[in-house]
């Protein structure tokens, strides 16, 4: 098999040439002086350069060739390793050079405008640099549809969650399409008459700061392998041995920063949990964006919005962040769970709670799927944004774009096929979190005491130790008993808004 | 010019890549969890071979030979940038590869063990790891002398101080090694008499922090592109328009960190004041470790320990670290003064004062010499060693090897020829302060102000403005008037010590 461990030392050194812009993009956030960005972005942009070249090599597509007939003799991680090569080179190679460069040049125009006129609510003068980048997506789609075989949309979708279909997808988000609004407005009617007593603390920072240390430390957070601090977007980074999770503090709001550092956690434990032996091997990475947010919503939805866990972190929270400003009824955690489940429909996605967030993403597969076959022009995007909000969750968006279709970075950037993996995270989370309950009948008794080895564990052998090496279908039906199914989502929404 | 152009852009992207290593470097030192460590050494190590792969690649050796041709076509910018290339060229090229591994590792070892058994005073079990470093590093000399027709030592000079020959560094160390004994005895006798008001603190860290920001941002430390934060070891790193200075905080002590912010402030100095033009290229870095080690001490020695400098910062200093506990009187600007001039012989060279320091110098050069001509073997460096401590500061090291031949990391590493650029440093530095003071007769007075816009502005045009725009003797020539002369530090040394 020479051919194939010499893809191998390709993709090693791909992999270490990634750890290094890893590191370079988490200090950019997190630590670089202002004046340092040029001289960053340049080196950056010059080893991405590297890589792409590397993986459009004639080399590469001949070591490949070459390797497919040594399939038998490999095993079955060298065999999905192979599989995931094929991608990562299928994708750099689906495109041509000129059509990227141009893409990436209207996306970063049309990002840096953005940032100014969204906050002037400026969609006129916004519209015809989306246009430009919805453009060359719909070219994009169609370059990668030919090298594929997929359709258009698919061919997006699959470059965030490997092996996603619309026709996998459409029943899904049709169940949920078909459930969201009525429940919602189930939920927002019963939470009507609850009483929810609020505090604007101040929290300290620092305060903030080791509450959150310490809960991550509960859950299971890894120090030895990964640190916390602070950035303007919170993200997670780094390397699998390495993690690096953000935050950010508002001294008068302790719960967005508690529950965020909760979600990072989660995309941290499947990063340290990810197979040691295959790190630098694309079978090594974690299996898709659908399943990367399933385990941040496992540990904040499904886990630290549960009332058990409320319970188990309320004196946590109150030794840290409590005092004579902040009435002790505030720690009760029956109220801290009614503050942490509370639903309202809202316009921003980002603040959506865990009922009314599918809504915000199937709105966004319906459109994009029209920005990409043509049947939405950009210039339509207000009223059809619109309209559909008013449907989905009441709300009309005319004349507030900003709070509109101009809210998300995503299509400003070209990123189009990538919300939906909100939502199949969700769908994901419910449903690992009810198998975990059929092996771990007592696992909210654990959540409720702070034990969380036996979860930890049971995630460690059925998603993140496995990486790669099958796809999500089988994944799930292997860690699950079935592929993905939207009833548990749907159950857990209705036992926890509901009953 | 095209294959010139074509050096520009594989020198560009070689840049790029040091880049993103520089920041590997500083976050491994100041941010990495301890679990990150052999993912970070295996993707610095991966990119340091690449980026070993291009310069020994044949391409490069083809593209530097047909650029020669184009030598009358090039500016004097140009010129010197292909001579740096060609430096890199050769430095890369001249040592066979399994050499450069075989030291690899076995530096690698010696140092590991040396952490150890330095501790434990053991030379025994040191002697045969550092006579195979010592003798892989004189076939390495071998080498690099068949390649640049230099003697061999002197070819390891060069890989630190490019053009420094024995011929021309002899006679300076032979005038400081006359000098110094005598001197220094002198400096001793007359301070014996002086009383000094010492102080414990406690010095909390927070506060020497913000004493340190305080005092770099007087002496024009640009945070735009720059930060400070700690580090076991401290050291100067990042890019030019990003650079990293570290420090470490003792709560009893804060002279040491005080001192070595402001010394490293030196070394930021001159990266922040490269000539952003070049900055991708070979010409845009500093003109060797002899001139950078000049900026630190300039900063350092020159500015900071004067009694203008003190006089300066005593109020500041007292601002942010007095308090009962410290009696006024330890503030008085002619205390500090006797404080920061100190001298006292002593066994080891990184604690050394001003006037004691040359010594430690030269005795290791000295004996470096010997080890690569093959005349001091590895088993005699313990009584060399303290023949010479006796000899030039009186202090005997006999069966007290930790303090003596076993102090410094780096022999066990295989640097060898690097020692001389401290004291190259000192005497630029004295010699630059002086054509500093030439040039701006109120220099001093400018300093007990406060004022360092005048100074930073000559060093800004005189040197750091420079890169590697000329050799090391025409840019002192250019900068002070003559090349260095070591009558200036000599001078420098009585005047503060003697006068």
């Amino acid at each position: 098999m020479t051919h194939y461990l010499k893809l191998e030392k390709i993709f090693s050194r791909l992999h270490h040439l990634e750890h290094l812009l890893a590191f370079a993009g988490w200090d950019r956030a997190v630590m670089m002086p202002e004046g340092g960005a040029d001289a960053r972005a340049a080196a950056m942009a010059e080893v991405g350069l590297l890589n792409m070249e590397t993986l459009q090599s004639k080399e590469l597509a001949d070591t490949l060739a070459a390797a497919e007939a040594e399939v038998s003799q490999l095993d079955e991680w060298r065999r999905a390793n192979l599989l995931e090569m094929k991608r990562a080179w299928r994708n750099a190679t689906a495109v041509d050079a000129d059509l990227v460069h141009a893409k990436t040049l209207a996306g970063a125009k049309c990002e840096q405008a953005w940032r100014k006129l969204r906050a002037q609510n400026d969609w006129a003068a916004l519209e015809p640099l989306l246009t430009e980048v919805v453009r060359l997506t719909r070219e994009e789609a169609r370059q990668r549809a030919a090298a594929s075989g997929l359709d258009p949309y698919d061919a997006l979708m699959d470059l965030y969650e490997p092996g996603l279909r619309r026709q996998r997808l459409d029943p899904l988000f049709t169940r949920l399409k078909a459930f969201i609004p009525e429940f919602v407005q189930k939920v927002v009617d019963k939470q009507k008459s609850e009483s929810i007593l609020k505090s604007q603390g101040p929290f300290p920072t620092d305060r903030q700061r080791t509450l959150g240390l310490e809960a991550m430390k509960a859950v299971g957070f890894d120090f030895q392998h990964g640190r916390l601090d602070v950035s303007h977007h919170p993200f997670c980074g780094g390397a699998p041995r390495d993690v690096r999770i953000t935050t950010r503090y508002q001294e008068d709001d302790f719960s967005t920063s508690f529950m965020g550092v909760l979600h990072e956690t989660g995309h941290a434990r499947y990063e340290q949990g990810l197979p040691p032996e295959w790190t630098t091997q694309p079978v090594g990475a974690a299996r898709g964006m659908g399943m990367h947010e399933s385990q941040s919503l496992f540990f904040e939805m499904q886990v630290s919005r549960s009332r058990e866990f409320l319970q188990f972190v309320s004196p946590m929270m109150k030794r840290h962040l409590g005092g004579p400003h902040v009435p002790d009824a505030y720690w009760d955690p029956d109220n801290l769970y009614r503050i942490y489940t509370r639903v309202e429909p809202g316009y921003i996605r980002v603040d959506a709670d865990e009922a009314t967030y599918p809504a915000h993403v199937i709105l966004r597969y319906e459109i994009e799927q029209g920005l990409i076959d043509g049947s939405v022009p950009v210039a339509d995007l207000p009223r059809v944004w619109d309209e559909k909000m008013k449907s989905m969750l009441g709300l009309s968006t005319l004349g507030n774009d900003k709070n509109g279709c101009m809210q998300d970075i995503h299509w400003m950037d070209g990123a189009i096929g990538y919300f939906p993996t909100y939502t199949l995270g969700a769908m994901n989370a419910a449903q690992i979190f009810a198998a975990i309950e059929r092996k771990l009948p007592d696992a909210r008794d654990r959540i409720r005491k702070g034990e969380f080895e036996g979860v930890s564990q049971w995630l460690q052998e059925n998603i993140w130790s496995r990486g790669c090496l099958m796809s999500i279908d089988e994944l799930m039906t292997k860690a699950t008993g079935e592929p993905l199914n939207p009833d548990h989502f749907i159950r857990h929404l209705e036992t926890r808004y509901l009953a």
